[in-house]
């Protein structure tokens, strides 16, 4: 059963959203946020337990390739798949369905971002276990549910049906996956009880997800298999540079999971965070039981609930609060906490005015 | 007559409070902040209609020297009193009195600090001109005290009397010199309409001061007296690196301005702020019509009444309004507009904390 199970890696993140620590050469699933590994090295050596080296495919852009050789020495080289562009989370799924459908026409297929924190690795391991089994069926897609603790506006939900399928394992039908939702509806949801975020890991057979791609999104489908015939020749990495810029760009999410009703939640509880934002690290940290988060040389005076980090040199704080202040890489930034999923905006705005050399 | 009038430019000010611009090596006084001239030559540019060259004097620290030399290069050699650790403002005027009484036991001596700024010269050269012409008749103390237009808390103030001594040129007695005032207090003076700012711009005969000091500050005025006989010798910087800091440390207002009562305030509106803050460097700029006041790379979204600082990296705002953000030899400054004259804090913490490398 151990051959037929395969990881994909995601790995394509810009992380324009922590601006400027991750500065576009070295985006956040690089970075080492807790811890000492890496957040793509902490995703891999979660993966162990249930796949070798030889397994796990990470996909990831072009100027990422060396990086990720360089943060993963022990994946063979041939398990890195490079998206000429980047055409969001359903393309670049179903090419490694593809490839894998090639391996072995029975694989399963786990999809996980690389980028994510994860506190109990035990926890998340029985979990991504029964997620595997359920897999295996080859009947529904299978999803991780994350049991709701605030009213986040930055994740996804997923909603799902009273009836569980095995309430004891806490595997649920689902109603329906939703869009981010304004606070409002964000509340209501916590209040409801019966919404999870969703954590953007899946599990299914590749054949499964290829037919549902065939369903629901035809256009993607078709294009895939024009590169089909290519992948595993010589020919491949041509194939792709011609042919997947011109894939419709569009997320799983929104592709199929929104659409698709035959979905297996199961519930995750292991400390989870998809660290979207300088405002949910701050929160990360602010539950390990820091006041002020600072990082490097900070002296501050009547601060408070700030997030500081200092690369290389002192920053001073005096009567503020509630602020993300980043120096790294020859750019301060200081940002609203509330304000800090926005920060891609002021990247957009640098592009727009022609100052690359800050991204 | 002219023959008589001396200035002594106080440029001992160590500028903490806008730190981490102006750290210890280059403190405000040194600084251009408006124009193209440091406040420093902007106050010598001002005297220049009234005193020669000769008869200008710098008061400042032995670290300041060359800085000094480098801003005023027609200033002679001889002129700069170098203090050798700071003793506040009486023992740095009290020196210069009996050093120009030395040259002329008639002398008119103005006093006047090297860092403030003055919108309308020619208004100011006018007042000058009055203030010189009461000191000369030995009778007074004479100061300048500026309408106040707002409840500022970071000056004194001065309280005249009713009764003008020269309304028609406003001229006035004073009733009292008052400390910085709270808030309230401040709102109170603001209402009353007979309290002044302090402007620390004095004129009076090299006599009647040290006459006063005598009266008032006998420990002072003794201390000066052992100095004296050396002054104009070659022993003089021995002498006062012996007895110097041995001196009391006063301010001339606290010393003598709070305790005589024949003082004449000389009326000055020519535009005037002691820059004593970012908040109030911040104000200046605002009144020029800016909202944010930005100097280099600076990129601002929903950005509100800040000023940005950027000396050598990019710095980025989002969703932030009243701060101070100043980026600057190796120091980020991030600071409420409210706590800007509080910066000094700062300044002693990380004296306290041994990060001398960041002063």
């Amino acid at each position: 059963m151990d051959m037929k199970k395969y990881a994909l890696v995601m790995a394509g993140g810009k992380g324009e959203r922590f601006w400027p620590w991750s500065r576009s050469s070295e985006p956040k699933q690089f970075l080492t946020l807790t811890g000492r590994r890496s957040l793509i090295q902490q995703t891999w050596d979660r993966l162990q337990k249930f796949f070798s080296p030889e397994n796990i495919f990470v996909a990831t852009g072009q100027s990422f390739v060396s990086l990720v050789h360089k943060h993963l020495p022990r994946l063979p080289e041939n398990n890195i798949l490079v998206e000429p562009v980047g055409r969001n989370t359903a393309p670049c799924i179903g090419l490694a369905a593809l490839r894998l459908q090639k391996i072995d026409p029975q694989a399963i297929m786990l999809v996980l971002p690389a980028d994510h924190l994860v506190t109990n690795k035990k926890v998340f391991q029985q979990c991504l276990e029964q997620c595997l089994r359920l897999a295996e069926r080859g009947e529904s897609l299978i999803t991780i549910g994350i049991k709701p603790t605030r009213p986040e506006t930055g994740y996804g939900y997923i909603e799902k049906r009273e009836m569980p399928l095995n309430e004891k394992n806490g595997v649920y039908h689902i109603k329906q996956f939703v869009e981010k939702p304004d606070l409002e509806k964000a509340q209501e949801y916590l209040a409801k009880g019966n919404f999870y975020w969703n954590s953007g890991i899946f599990a299914w057979r590749t054949e499964l997800i290829l037919a549902k791609i065939q369903k629901y999104l035809p256009d993607l489908y078709h294009g895939l298999k024009e590169i089909e015939p290519f992948m595993g020749t010589p020919l491949e990495k041509e194939a792709l540079e011609k042919l997947f810029p011109g894939l419709p760009s569009v997320s799983i999410d929104y592709g199929i999971m929104e659409k698709e009703k035959n979905i297996l939640m199961v519930q995750g509880d292991f400390g989870w965070d998809d660290l979207g934002s300088w405002t949910s690290l701050a929160k990360q940290f602010r539950e390990e039981g820091r006041d002020n988060v600072s990082k490097g040389q900070h002296l501050g005076i009547a601060t408070k609930d700030c997030l500081v980090y200092a690369e290389d040199t002192l920053v001073a704080t005096l009567g503020v609060s509630d602020l993300v202040i980043v120096q790294s890489n020859g750019v301060v930034l200081v940002c609203s906490m509330e304000r800090a999923q926005q920060v891609k905006d002021l990247v957009g705005e640098l592009k727009t005015k022609g100052l690359e050399q800050y991204l």
